[in-house]
């Protein structure tokens, strides 16, 4: 078992990595002093709630918790202020007061969602991550919670941090390889903005990370939450430094958006995202020419796409990326890298610069 | 003009009190440094709209701001999440970014509305009150925003400060007289949690106060927003003692729940809910017997409610008082008084009290 903190003065708190987690999960509630005398409400998706939340439950009960349930449908539409409205009358309903936790059990979506209901259910409630995903060592450490808007993602949310993170690496066995690929991808970028050292391991153990093989996906999964927690802990906010997080994501996030949240995965539309910011860097001389290829054949050698679809129109990218809390006052904001494990917040990208990329990008494959 | 300031450490921030405070909103923000390359959201209602809008946006345009309006129907019925939805379309449409600023021009829904947009949009942007409203000196003052889940009022929300709150008395002279008893309800309360002598002064000048005599109206306001302003100080997320804030507000959200949020104002519902606890009080042997009758005088001196109305059904209002915030752990949390100026936070009040002083409120016209 591994644990690491996240420092944040006083709303510091653990991330447990291992096996068996869920099983525990009563006594971890225990040591954390949470209620026994008020309900608790677990959110989860149609997928992951057969296979684990009897799991869950069953150890809470042990303990003497009592829970209640939301279960919401699995994938990116569920992020909606309608289900958040469901949820909501679910607490409501279960009884829910102050003292109840809202925990989630999940990838990123249901962390989001529930997140957002423990930070807005009557003011805030505790909370806690059960991360169920690769892609959710990512999202359930450092306290960013969120439902889209539908004209743009994550538009409506806050900064809210768990009590606890509660990574049970026995959930990931059941992942679909496409989820797998999309999970690391944000392994990687924790690499790619940090850490060289790390990216050439991750490069080095492609092969075992994608197999799931524990001692490799516990030091990588590790790795990436050690990489994202330091850089959360020097700036909750967003204020600056952690902005670099965003590798990949402007142009990801618009992908994202003009797919409809449906034909890409979000590590997938990363994946693409981080290769357009290699590739800008490239064409503007702010990074050396092998980069976008470096960067190119790493995320290929985890099965990442790095070409854009061919059908996603210019036009209706560049209006996603208009909408996207990434541009501020009429300019983009991007995370370039400046060389492997080495990034910089460039707030003057034009648009340019960007439409080029789109083009490129989308003849990537039939280039290389 | 008087200034005082709520004291939160990083999050402190100031109230200005005064008269043609509205046609100098340009030169405030400018004070505080929010942006002038980002469009702000102006949120109010068709009533205050009309009435206030052009001299907030004549003052902020002349000093180079740009704003975007977002004009929701006045009343209760507008703190919902689809309303919310509604407004956040606004401000995205409107092409706010995080620099961007939500200000608040109308009373308390318009200021609990806009202020979780502001907590909520990107995760949170600048808050600015501008109060119309006497009511408004309470709900402008402290942080806690939120909208109304069907089953229970403010269930969804956030505890955000505004930078600034600008409170122009000007808007007040055209208050109908019903809002305008309503609004003092929350001054009278607190005087009742705090401050005795307060109480007298308001017992006074309760004539002066209801026909908005100038230097009365701003030295009640001033005190009433400065007793509210040095309880949150001291605990701003309501941990303790904020909670004696609630004065009347456990029986006094029941009463609006069942009314439908619409029959009764929220100062008429608190008037009853303060009666209310006076009795229990005084049924437990708290406080005295004259507690009540002196407590009943003060509200009806200022042409307030202190019967329930007979056609509200008692298991409606236990139910819905289960539902609130306050119903903690299986128990019910009142608010009780000592004395004039001193109250208690009492969390075993049985539902037995609560249902013999239902049925003594229900009477307490024909008794009195």
């Amino acid at each position: 078992m591994r644990t690491l903190t996240v420092e944040l003065g006083e709303r510091s708190y653990p991330i447990h990595i291992g096996s068996g987690l869920l099983e525990s999960a009563g006594e971890y509630l225990e040591r954390l002093g949470i209620s026994k005398k008020s309900p608790h409400l677990i959110v989860t998706d149609d997928q992951v709630g057969p296979l684990y939340l009897e799991r869950l439950t069953t150890s809470l009960t042990a303990s003497g918790y009592r829970t209640v349930h939301a279960v919401v449908a699995a994938g990116e539409k569920s992020k909606s202020l309608t289900v958040f409205e469901e949820v909501m009358t679910s607490a409501i309903e279960g009884g829910l007061d102050r003292r109840s936790a809202v925990l989630a059990l999940g990838g990123g979506v249901v962390g989001d969602l529930a997140g957002f209901v423990a930070a807005s259910f009557m003011r805030g409630v505790p909370f806690i991550q059960v991360p169920t995903t690769i892609l959710a060592h990512d999202s359930s450490v450092g306290g960013k919670v969120a439902v889209n808007h539908r004209l743009a993602k994550n538009m409506i949310g806050a900064f809210y941090q768990p009590e606890m993170v509660l990574y049970d690496l026995d959930t990931l066995q059941t992942l679909p390889i496409r989820e797998i690929r999309a999970g690391l991808a944000e392994m990687v970028k924790h690499g790619l903005i940090w850490d060289a050292a790390f990216t050439s391991w991750c490069r080095e153990h492609a092969e075992e990370l994608l197999n799931l093989k524990p001692e490799s996906l516990g030091y990588g999964l590790e790795m990436g939450c050690a990489i994202k927690a330091q850089v959360v802990s020097k700036d909750e906010r967003e204020l600056g430094l952690r902005a670099i997080l965003n590798l990949g994501h402007t142009l990801g996030h618009a992908i994202e958006a003009v797919g409809g949240y449906g034909e890409l995965l979000h590590g997938e539309a990363i994946s693409i995202g981080m290769a357009a910011s290699a590739r800008i860097a490239v064409n503007r001389g702010f990074a050396p020419a092998e980069l976008f290829v470096e960067t190119k054949d790493l995320l290929q050698r985890f099965g990442l796409p790095v070409a854009l679809p061919e059908h996603m129109d210019e036009e209706r990218l560049i209006a996603a990326m208009m909408h996207d809390k990434k541009f501020v006052s009429q300019q983009l904001v991007f995370v370039l890298p400046r060389e492997i494990g080495t990034v910089e917040i460039v707030p003057d990208v034009t648009l340019d610069e960007v439409r080029q990329v789109i083009r490129e990008l989308k003849e990537v494959d039939r280039r290389v």
